[in-house]
């Protein structure tokens, strides 16, 4: 019963089957390889265009590299105020860009409001020299809260990052869970609604340590690959990352990992509003947050399950929890049974009846 | 028949094995797992003595970080002009120092001579304000040319720095080579030699990526976890790094990949020699730099052989190739066969007599 | 009638003949010099107790490299949303730190709430690696509303910074203004009170270019050196910026200027408040702001007086501007004199009688 | 007697004068008022073209950020091992680029050899991903050892550095030293002979704190502003930087000044050879580097002489100094009186006697 993180997930067999395979022989370093070029193609035909891409081995680097991509030293990067990129990954996009400043933008749910975006963007004027200058907007799919955006909403942002002059990058570390809870196509959810560059995660569903940053507009990769060596990034034996991005997208085998997850958490969500606990936030792909009795926290704690207490900060002050109760987050992954849901849904509901 | 790098090689089928067993169940994500846990103890084994240890996937990485753990902005790093630090990681330390200097030090086959050392560091006063200050010394054992540092000489080097008020680093990228070759104790190579922080590299020698920064100095190593997060370099699913390194420690397993490919390379050495190649540098690990005729070198090509040509500026002018020679490099791995040897060997020495 | 900032005004006669002065003969460059050497003493003589004091020509350089001294890259910064450090130097201490992260924290008129850097400081735990860690607070004396903090004030907010292991920065760019102000002693204001490094701010006051990082603390000094020359802002010929800095301490003569300075404030925020303007932030020290009919904004922009638009949006929500309305700021300097004030609030008071 | 430095002089009258000048009434902060423009306007007469100019305080910070303008931080710097930014600047560039390396070139008497920047060049390939870049070359004129680039020379090295695809910087600490000894036009020896960007130095030479980057090509200026600004170099009171420069470049002023300290070289020069002085590296602009016998350095220093001890490993072997001799650098500037050269030669032929 470990809900804490899809990190906390091993990786698919067929992508460690992908890796034995591609250990025989020899094959040449540094990302020039059989096995990545293939994944290069793979991915161009999952996003229905030429797109060039970039592996490495955590996403923390994915959005840091792509975010440098877009952004000067003296550039504003606007955000979600609870984006993983703003809190928590001790300033590497500081680092990686020189100093850039990140720019917390309001919105419900962990979704950027367009009216919030517009006004954050004006208080940021071009030109006007004692300021940072925008640079850069980066989206959450899903969002730190588990909620989507649908492209369309995703276009309506990207517009308005267009109109300010700005670049859009999307923070994909769940890119297959939204994919497969939304039931559209990656490039509806990227290039066509105007996002530029991608950091597609693969980690936390399925693979050892891979993700994509993924450029739909070529220019904007041109250093990318003096970044990436620079940043250490560059794995010497790059068909292992080669091979598990491409047996990762084989036959769909993504969405397939990324399906099972989000109908864990469906489960999950279903069986704990039953058992009447309160959902502040709509689950959509495969994190569920819930506002638990303390005693039913108390008993699951004893029986062993694993899952964060969350911020109760990042709640409208409506939805937050009362005296006696507590907010939490619950992940599943490709990995979660149905076993564990159920195991996990009757604590709660027997601690309920307790 | 590739000698162009160590990196040409896959993993070790036992360390393969142990990633796919690692990867039953859940564990606590970024390096708080068992798997690390168990490798930091079994390094500890290895090293006689506690240390601290931070696995990272690249060994451009690992130098970086523990580079910038030793030197402030201002602070000059000094290494030999030949170093993987200086040339090879397309300015990674600088990146990661956040400026820092490397400041190219003089000696033959690699190694640093230390009368060089001393009069390098004399030219950096501590205190005189328009220089960069030293802050570290950085050995590479094996050196760029294949040579190794007995830990005599590394003892020589290191009290030279100290003296200077500065730490050590020792590049390991094939520390487990020159451990193999020298047939002495990991630790008489490195902290009882006086050496600070070790890059032990691994991956050219076995593992699928991974590598670790290894602290003598506890205190060193105190703020290395946000410096590594920040860099994006703690992986998430952290079990498959520790398992890694267990693996590859386990029994000695580490040494004996490392062996094969130092008596590789000893034979492919002899054989070239006894074929009339000029070996510039004396062979003592995995790496074999020669003269080969300019008809040998166009054989072994139409053969398919993969090596690299090789800077003859590194040599001294009494040694470089001549009109119609070419200077090669050749390296071996633990995968390495004794059939590839032979082959090559066998053309060089047909083409000779051609 | 120029109140678009103390940056308007030139220097003080006094300041100027020392420069004039100083310029006989030779001197050694860089800052050993007699001049910087007697500012150091007369600094310590004013704040009571040795010092360590940095000259530079800007402060926005004062500033920067102040926090470069208290945090490192993976640190957070914690000022006031307003603060001139968070949104008006273009991202320079970000640029210092190497990627530090300045994080905003909560209060009226530009003052921190203790309550609110308490919360703040709360959601930075000391250790969790995924978070930039806590590193400095920076209070801005005289604050961007024009606002002063009592020495009590500026003690009770050093204490929290000083329990979660953190050090203290003053922005002291209107720091004679505000001593001047508040009649206190300025180690009253500065170390007594718990602040470990003030930037010294002398050029919106009376000097040509010249501002002081000033540490109480001699052990946080112990890199500046580095730091300031690295950054290019050690002048070569520092007697200057000695001279420039001796003889605005010199007799209270900083004092006599922002006195002048905070009377011409008194009076114009008198006048405009009998006049009918509306005054959101109480005048303390040497900044007006107010809220006028478009009117009388009119009429002064025809008159040819200069002054900013300010931001209504750091209003609490019931004291904004309404239709018809514009919020200004009007900053006074030792230059400005009686007339000028007079005729400006003439032209409110009859734009207002129009 | 202090010939330690140009920059232990103080300022020229009739520059103090035009900061006196300036100093009445209220002017624009920040560089936009009418004594910059003057300025901009003088300098694109005194270099027959339209430039662009940013005016700094120091020669560090117009280096560092001129180098900043050319080099991304995977980027090297091309420049001779002695010049000021390689050595004498505690990582400025290293700093303001945000990590690229410098990297040195061979040459005598300070002077890039062409060949040697060629195949300097070569070992750095364009699109090596392990290696910086090639992104800039640094001319210092006059060199760090005092001789002078003719324009053919620079249009030399500069063909090789366009040929690179790399722009060329040229630091001009000295620069109106260099035009008045070789009396070509400011034009000839920068733009026209393939020089981007100029950092042209105004302190050493008659200003109290003002230097000037020249872009001759405006599309490289065209982040500048926000550089230097969050380099904490743009100043409050610009128009005291833009009447310095005015009032130096007025009338040929900088050059008649410059005329003046490069006669008082030549005296002395010529002075310290008669008295059977060595002089390794020839005097053309206004520094002097002679080798003399140790009883002729003890008297001057008796005598109160100012100057540096200077490094004999600069010197071809051949013409170092001998045992029983010190090589020193005798500096002269606008306020070197002839009767400082006659005495300071006077000892030394005194002692040549003793």
């Amino acid at each position: 019963m470990d809900f804490a993180s899809d990190n906390s997930s091993g990786a698919s067999p067929q992508v460690l089957q992908a890796v034995l395979a591609a250990n025989a022989g020899y094959a040449a370093p540094y990302g020039v390889d059989d096995w990545t070029r293939a994944a290069q193609e793979r991915l161009s035909d999952v996003f229905e265009r030429d797109c060039v891409m970039f592996l490495v081995a955590t996403g923390s680097a994915s959005n840091a590299l792509a975010l440098a991509a877009l952004t000067p030293p003296w550039g504003a990067i606007f955000c979600h105020h609870d984006a993983h990129v703003m809190g928590d990954e001790c300033g590497a996009p500081e680092f990686y860009t020189a100093g850039a400043k990140l720019v917390g933008v309001d919105g419900s749910d962990g979704k950027i409001d367009p009216a919030a975006l517009r006004a954050t963007l004006a208080a940021f004027p071009r030109g006007l020299v004692k300021q940072v200058q925008p640079a850069a907007l980066s989206l959450s799919q899903a969002t730190e809260s588990g909620r989507l955006y649908e492209p369309t909403e995703i276009a309506a942002l990207t517009a308005i990052a267009r109109e300010a002059g700005i670049r859009t990058h999307m923070d994909g570390a769940r890119f297959a869970n939204a994919v497969a809870a939304l039931a559209v196509a990656p490039a509806d959810m990227t290039w066509r609604a105007g996002v530029d560059v991608l950091s597609l995660g693969a980690s936390k569903n399925g693979t050892l340590a891979c993700e994509a940053v993924v450029f739909f507009d070529e220019a904007l990769a041109a250093d990318m690959a003096f970044r990436r060596k620079r940043a250490g990034h560059t794995l010497s034996k790059g068909r292992f990352l080669g091979a598990q991005m491409c047996a990762w997208l084989e036959d769909g085998h993504w969405l397939e990992l990324a399906r099972h997850a989000n109908a864990q958490a469906a489960a999950l969500a279903d069986g704990l509003a039953q058992a009447g606990a309160r959902l502040p936030w709509t689950r959509e792909a495969n994190e569920v947050f819930a506002i638990l009795p303390d005693h039913a926290d108390a008993a699951l704690q004893a029986a062993g399950a694993r899952y964060y207490r969350w911020s109760a900060g990042r709640l409208a002050p409506e939805l937050r929890p009362r005296e006696g109760e507590a907010f939490v987050r619950l992940v599943t992954s490709f990995e979660t049974t149905p076993a564990e849901v159920e195991r996990f849904v009757d604590i709660v509901s027997g601690a309920g009846k307790g």
